[in-house]
């Protein structure tokens, strides 16, 4: 079904889309290769092309189209059709693009940089008083932005936000399955790590070289069903994965000589990302919400799924182990699949987030929704946030916070006023896990195929199921369409009491 | 001196060069990194900024600046001024992207994509009669294209097609300075080949891999001065320099095992390229002609000077051998200067332009010449190309050429209407020679500095002479100003012959 008012809207939206691709190589680009006296240059060549871009995006032309499509009923007779949900997520970010004044939008940048500049100096110093009154004015700047979008409704404000990375989510609904979460992965901790016997790291600490890991790397991704001929891996501080264009997949990891697992599971989680961007249908709908990724929450299920699901499973280790001993040899022989199934799914009370493990991530997460969620509401004061995170983060993981750099200034988030961005990381654990039960009864010896290092039934079942239909359905629909109930916090407390207590001998 | 529009219309051209230094990195990541399957993508993100880019070039605005500039007294009264120069340059680009009716831009676009592949096939085939009719259509679409720009004052057709290459150059200039050079230069080789003993290429064919020889290729770049953190150095099938932006210059080579000096030559060669993208005043000039590089001439001559002038010297070899023994190792240890010396500067009569030597070069260059000249203006017919080809060259080569393949079969530039492109190649030696003249005049002890690894004088010279007039001066007014005299065969024939004949015992 088409009308000449959506193929223009779909062709204006593709060339956005092109011109977008870009921007995201620059980006790719100066996290990679960039000579470092570069910088100035490139700043200058993203703003420019930034500019253009938010002009498109922002173009009442393409205002005029969404709203023809919209008042063509041979298009929005179906309310599920693809041409229908098309244009319903083309209103979405044509509303949210709107819906900002240019000052506020200015002012966000600015403000923004100057106070992750300010957490950078704070963080180091250990010094939250510095960091306090950016905070504040960050937090008032993101406020001004959830009530220039409106609230929800039957929601709050904060869904204003949320809604930038996990479209149509309620913070409610997100509470109800964190809330026995919570609960229960906290006495989960609490039982293996009082009453279990945990396993030991040795088979983590061999010094393997940086070549050997790519070439592994490489190895397994190959194997998950990465296409190199339409994607990269490459080396940069923070890794990422940019789905830029048709075709063009680049993910990045980074290599420590110690601890290989960190770029092993680190490659693999980006991999799950690149594997969503390829599968995502942008021959025909690149720059549509069609031919998009749903959410931040799902994008993470993809990654999770792969990292944990699969990447931490005795199974995996089945297959890849004899690999990883020839292609990295440096004593690793003397460890079995065992010692590095176990080595793998170990749990620790940790107080940075980005290094906590499986169980505990999610903990680190609900603490930061609770927090930000009250700061938006005014429940929670800014300078009242140090006594409280370090009050809560000890119910909830069991040990006290040594300090703030290590407490509530670890993240760089809030700081140029990303709010409602933490509960995606667990959302995408917890779809993770509900989707993995599926996948298991719809491929019933995909345990059997791991072993054997056969990913690609498993891959068909995600291209199938999520990766083709791009935005056509939200996350919480998708759920439901697939798995047949709402997201629920059951699903991930199976798999990790399943595979944790063994591992811990309980 | 400034007045608002003169500041208007640099703001809109740097712009503009933001604009296009994005679309250089997208040619740049295509050559280096992009995965093959992101090949469409990428044509389609090139088409839309090009596009862009096009818009801004033959904006009306833009004209209305210069305009008003040209009116403007207080700019223009000295016409040798830098403003008076800038404005006279941006007249002279704009009136150029004007000129040309997007038609025959848009025919010159489609049918060079089809001729190009047509001359793929019909060189891989020997096959001119099949190349035949696209050279014909080509060489219509470009004497159109002649047309549009108008016959320069004092001039002829060709004339406006080198004027996209060397501003202000006129063919019976170039003809004036080619024709001696190409009777002394044929004379040079026969008697070098006839009577003098070629020396041994032994030290050429050495097994180096690519690694080793990376490291050698950064350790001499560095060495002339190239700033490795406003730039890189990368693998390409064919090398090249793109000086994208302030602070971002890129150079690229490629290895082969064999003949380790190929890459060496060939990385020199980009960094003199480089040398001047980073002397440029891109700092203040980003964008504008007083920030840009005059003429793929003088281009040329920067990057044949480093290559030839210094690279081929024997004081470079004996600067550069004993790095190259202890960096390169593989046996080349037991060759001494002399040998290094010899063998790179041998003459060979070959038929492949790419592959010839420091001095055959140019008799390649001439046949180019002459025949691209009769066949605009109608003197040469296409059919009758090879047997003039092959006719000509062996006058100036000495050798009857084999086949049409490794005749007049072998270069890309005609099948996309790149006419008037190859004698800058020449034009480059020639401006190399009579400024190293000067050069070696001003700085008495160069030789002594080089066998030292010394090359900041020389730098600096270049630096203070040539790169930071960005256009101010057209190439025979810098070498006027530089020289005290026009262009002329003397200095490379006496750079030729001085080297030539004692390598050759004469």
């Amino acid at each position: 079904m088409t009308t000449p008012a959506y193929d223009q809207l779909r062709a204006h939206a593709r060339e956005t889309g092109v011109l977008n691709a870009v921007e995201a190589l620059l980006g790719w680009d100066q996290e990679t290769y960039m000579p470092s006296a570069g910088a100035a240059s490139r700043a200058e060549q993203s703003s420019a092309l930034a500019g253009i871009i938010h002009e498109r995006r922002t173009d009442p032309k393409l205002g005029d189209l969404i709203a023809a499509c919209e008042a063509d009923s041979s298009l929005m007779g179906d309310e599920a059709s693809p041409e229908a949900r098309n244009v319903r997520e083309f209103r979405r970010a044509y509303d949210k693009k709107t819906k900002l004044p240019t000052s506020l939008v200015a002012e966000l940048a600015r403000v923004g940089s100057q106070a992750q500049e300010a957490w950078k100096a704070a963080r180091a110093a250990d010094d939250f008083k510095a960091f306090e009154p950016w905070l504040v004015k960050m937090m008032d700047l993101t406020r001004q932005k959830a009530e220039c979008y409106g609230v929800p409704a039957g929601g709050e404000l904060y869904d204003a936000l949320v809604d930038d990375y996990e479209p149509g989510a309620k913070a409610a609904e997100i509470e109800a399955v964190f809330t026995p979460l919570g609960e229960r992965l906290s006495g989960l901790v609490r039982e293996l790590l009082e009453q279990g016997t945990a396993p030991s790291d040795a088979p983590l600490t061999t010094k393997i070289d940086a070549t050997r890991q790519h070439a592994f790397g490489m190895k397994v991704i190959e194997a998950l069903g990465f296409d190199t001929k339409a994607g990269r891996l490459d080396v940069t501080t923070h890794p990422f994965c940019s789905g830029l264009a048709p075709g063009d997949t680049r993910l990045t990891t980074r290599y420590r000589d110690e601890k290989f697992t960190d770029a092993l599971y680190g490659t693999m989680h980006e991999c799950g990302h690149g594997l969503y961007e390829q599968g995502l249908p942008k021959g025909e709908h690149f720059g549509e919400p069609l031919g998009d990724s749903i959410s931040l929450g799902i994008h993470e299920s993809q990654s999770r799924m792969w990292e944990n699901f699969v990447g931490r499973s005795r199974e995996f280790w089945e297959w890849a182990l004899p690999h990883a001993h020839s292609m990295l040899g440096s004593g690793l022989e003397k460890f079995g699949v065992d010692d590095m199934y176990r080595a793998t799914n170990t749990v620790e009370r940790s107080y940075i987030r980005v290094e906590a493990d499986e169980a505990t991530y999610n903990l680190h997460v609900m603490l930061r929704f609770g927090l930000e969620r009250s700061l938006l509401r005014g429940d929670l004061a800014v300078k009242d946030l140090p006594g409280v995170w370090n009050e809560r983060f000890e119910q909830l993981l069991g040990v006290p916070v040594p300090d703030n750099r290590r407490g509530c200034l670890q993240d760089v988030h809030w700081s140029f006023g990303l709010i409602g961005y933490f509960p995606t990381y667990t959302l995408g654990n917890l779809y993770a896990a509900q989707f993995w039960e599926k996948i298991n009864q719809d491929i019933p010896d995909l345990s059997a195929q791991m072993r054997e290092g056969e990913f690609a039934a498993l891959l068909s079942w995600l291209r199938e199921q999520i990766h083709s239909h791009g935005q056509r359905f939200r996350a919480g629909e998708l759920c439901e369409r697939i798995t047949g109930k709402p997201l629920s916090a059951d699903p991930l407390m199976r798999h990790l009491e399943g595979k944790l207590r063994p591992v811990y001998g309980l």
